[in-house]
């Protein structure tokens, strides 16, 4: 029988189930943008978890690479919007089957995904949401919320002390860049490839912009480049004629972001800059500025996406395969 | 004092030394082709260890994402063939402080790299060399390796028996594809952008042929993308005249592949499938042929790219910035 809890309880009631489990190891699994969505939440576990490994894996590569880690020790998050997609809503059971613990993120109470799993936290969804109550905050709140009951964790009661800051926060954000948005979208409305990037929690941001929104929103070509790896390979593409969107965030590896930066500001041209510095964060608990920063990106990225969509009059939800041919 | 083994006793004099050493953790720490080279040993882990836990990082992100499970337990595999990385270098002594056993990959014995880690694993490089003593097999069976000496794994033996018969393997699978590879290479020598895909053990060969042959040697734009993340997303651009070079192989994941080879077929033309159904395995045990490909893959598209310079009169070892310029 699933325990479905709404709204802003959802967190700790499901975290006060988890408490007396044994868990060693977090299975994120998912598609596309809801997968990107779970990148920050590894890089925490990674660096912070004395006794969790953590692990993202596309819907059906888990399926097919069946860890042979997963079992009743697994706490194995599944995040699917609508609830309806196929791959998912097959690996929540099999990852059930195998025993371990499912968590799904899902808008849709009776949808498949749901069904097939053992939790179901709701999250509220629109533009007009508060971003307190989305899964974009949401799935890092379980996250930090399993460090705490798990092994004390200092950042989740941090993160839970900002949330009634994060609407402010975001729309300061959004603001401070609607003009550089515009700016960067008018004149590189015409642009056939477009790479980003970015580092440690933020890459996540850096691959849903790349593959949600260039790609499959816009038809633009696109790569997101961890910005380690930029200088073993990448940065040869690297002239005054091809557009990069770099984000820059708070957290420990902000330095690679830098040096990236410091590089393109040399040899690039049509650049968006996205850096967290810019953002006013006085309602932040310092503690967590690193993990609120690339949820920060996104929103800001979300903005610009809707300026390209505007000025190249090509909106964002005009599909020309997904869901509507046969794959 | 390091250990510095060579040739084809290399790794199992390193097997020994590590047989008695408690270890519940494989960090395999590099810069992207490098470490694009152990993608597939991450997989095996993931797929068959029930007590190892296996993560592949960019070195500097390693060493700034510190991950709390780094100590005494783990045993990072560090590899750059010039051995004078020197974020590779900075990561081999950032693993060593924190007390973990550190295994080189590296060409040149007295290299930076091989002075920071343990045990120094020589192996052999160039054209002319047999792949069964080149890294893209050698890592592959340390990986195996430990699984054996761990937990009594069988694909060691097997890919070790197949070792024979490798350098006609790659002979045949190279010959099978140069018509393609020509034909290839000729008709698309002026594409501004070509993806390349796989998923599975074969997904850190689409990523190195995109990040260091595409990107890096031809300055041509890439993205490797992952054949289960293919249909959320990247997809949509597909049409007629964006180029593709999809990798099918003979692991678990081979449906994702076939997948994404269905569609292309439908809505896209310029593609390059390299389907390792086409390989002659006879001389190849059964058990490994998954792995065994993943390998072949990287040297026909090795092949490829010598082709793709060839007819673009554009040498892969023209470099703009790679040790041209500070960065």
């Amino acid at each position: 029988m699933i325990k479905n809890y709404t709204g802003q309880t959802a967190i700790s009631k499901t975290l006060e189930e988890l408490k007396d489990k044994d868990i060693n190891r977090v299975f994120y699994v998912a598609c596309g943008g809801s997968s990107a969505l779970t990148y920050s939440s590894k890089y925490i576990i990674e660096r912070d978890s004395k006794i969790l490994a953590a692990e993202v894996y596309n819907s059906n590569e888990f399926i097919y690479r069946s860890p042979a880690t997963l079992d009743e020790k697994s706490l194995v998050v599944v995040i699917s919007h609508l609830g309806n997609t196929p791959e998912t809503t097959a690996a929540a059971e099999f990852a059930r089957d195998k025993g371990a613990t499912t968590v799904a993120f899902t808008y849709e109470n009776e949808s498949p995904l749901a069904k097939a799993s053992d939790f179901r936290i709701d999250y509220q969804y629109g533009p007009q949401v508060n971003p307190a109550d989305s899964r974009n905050i949401l799935i890092i709140q379980l996250t930090l919320g399993l460090l705490k009951i798990k092994e004390g964790h200092h950042k989740y009661d941090a993160l839970v002390s900002s949330l009634p800051g994060l609407q402010y926060t975001v729309d300061k954000a959004i603001e401070k860049y609607t003009e550089k948005s515009i700016d960067f979208a008018t004149k590189y409305q015409n642009e056939k490839m477009i790479y980003t990037m970015a580092s440690g929690s933020n890459f996540g941001v850096a691959y849903t912009f790349a593959i949600c929104i260039l790609m499959e929103a816009q038809w633009i070509n696109s790569h997101a480049i961890h910005a380690g790896e930029f200088f073993h390979g990448p940065f040869e593409v690297v002239d005054k004629d091809t557009p990069f969107v770099l984000l820059l965030g708070l957290d420990e590896t902000r330095y690679m972001e830098e040096r990236a930066q410091k590089f393109l500001n040399k040899y690039g041209e049509k650049l968006f800059i996205l850096d967290a510095k810019d953002f006013d964060l006085s309602k932040i608990d310092i503690a967590i500025e690193g993990e609120i920063a690339s949820v920060l990106h996104l929103y800001v990225l979300r903005a610009l996406s809707r300026e390209f969509a505007k000025v190249r009059n090509h909106p964002l939800e005009t599909r020309r395969y997904m869901h509507k041919v046969e794959y």
